[in-house]
């Protein structure tokens, strides 16, 4: 089976191009710049570069977040199209999860997935590696590192553009964790090829996005919406 | 200090790109294609993608073998010309050294990097882990397997496109060792871009192919020589 794989849910972005239980491309930029503009012509580049028809291609595989709203969006659209346009179904897979994939070598380790989530939280999953698989040990959730820190009774491998932050937050702590090398430690489409290789079929269909959290905007409009409430309220009590 | 990395010993080729202690991007395939229509513009579309322009690239680093004759003089050719054309420094690394770096994390583990050099033997090296450092225990050679594994007394880290070979034959001799995931265990430029960032400034200058061993051609050609010279000699004798 070939799998074209998209992951653009935060700063990185990738493409990779998994065959048969090999990866034969891995196409991946950690440089800022926007997705809308890089991921396309990336996974074209790709195709090109490996001489595979993008026609031979079984399944799309696409991190659907939890990540960066535009990131995810961007990603998701991608895939969507790239799986209508070719007549190929679609497979969106937990950000986290395909993290997880990447460490999934260290067996027995505890795998700590983080994702710099901003105002003081992460998006975060853990996973144990055990016997070349995963188990899953939380769901996908935005947590405070202070909530997450003593979860982490053992060393856990940090994995995903959050393992920095977890691991300075665990040095200040005391706490003793295993770095994982960068191509193992960014998030990157190997990982989503892994994932949605090791998925069931019944995972397939249309990818929907994973945001965990509200996006600025629905937060800046519900905190409105309290206000004009309590406003409606107080001026209720006064009359 | 940006530092663009080729690497094309083998089977996968792959170009890297590396700023101030970070890959920014790293484009690698591993599809069988002659890298002599794949590495240059696999390197473009890096350049392109990741946004930074050629001219602000410090350093070409390249894998200068042991590794595929065609291979090795693609990559090297590759680089001498693009360190001409810039008007910037080259630096030539070891293959076998470069795959070490993917495995440096591996603290206090052996590190045994191989590559398929056909005719029984592999291309090896082997390393210690140390400090997020390298420490070097053998050079560079084509050794037989067979000669190989008594030295691997302990379970190493296998790297490298002969990583596979050189599991079987253990696992043969019931021998343990630790596998390497994909993105780690396959040669790649991101390798050979920590080789040169910590390689000193006075290994920087044209790099030279190393084959280790003599070509095909080559050893035709002695075989025919010797061939001759016999007969010569024979002839003599004779007389």
């Amino acid at each position: 089976m070939k799998i074209l794989a998209l992951e653009s849910s935060a700063l990185a972005a990738s493409a990779a191009l998994w065959a048969d239980g090999r990866c034969v491309g891995l196409y991946l930029q950690n440089c800022g710049l926007t997705h809308s503009e890089t991921l396309l012509p990336m996974a074209e580049n790709l195709m090109k570069g490996t001489g595979v028809p993008l026609g031979d291609v079984d399944l799309i595989a696409v991190a659907r977040g939890p990540g960066s709203f535009t990131g995810v969006r961007i990603g998701v659209a991608t895939a969507k199209g790239l799986s209508w346009g070719l007549d190929k179904p679609c497979c969106g897979v937990s950000t986290l999860e395909a993290m997880a994939w990447q460490g999934a070598h260290w067996e027995g380790k505890l795998l700590c997935c983080c994702m710099d989530a901003r105002r003081g939280q992460v998006y975060n999953a853990l996973f144990r590696a055990e016997g070349a698989g995963l188990r899953r040990l939380s769901e996908d959730r935005a947590i405070a590192l202070g909530e997450l820190l003593p979860e982490l009774t053992e060393a856990p491998v940090l994995l995903g553009d959050g393992a920095e932050l977890t691991a300075k937050a665990m040095t200040e702590a005391g706490l003793p964790f295993l770095p994982a090398p960068e191509p193992l430690r960014i998030q990157s489409a190997w990982g989503v090829a892994l994932a949605a290789a090791n998925a069931p079929q019944e995972a397939w269909g249309e990818p929907e996005p994973v945001y965990l959290r509200l996006s600025q905007a629905e937060r800046e409009r519900l905190a409105r919406l309290e206000k004009e409430q309590h406003h409606l309220l107080d001026r209720d009590k006064g009359e």
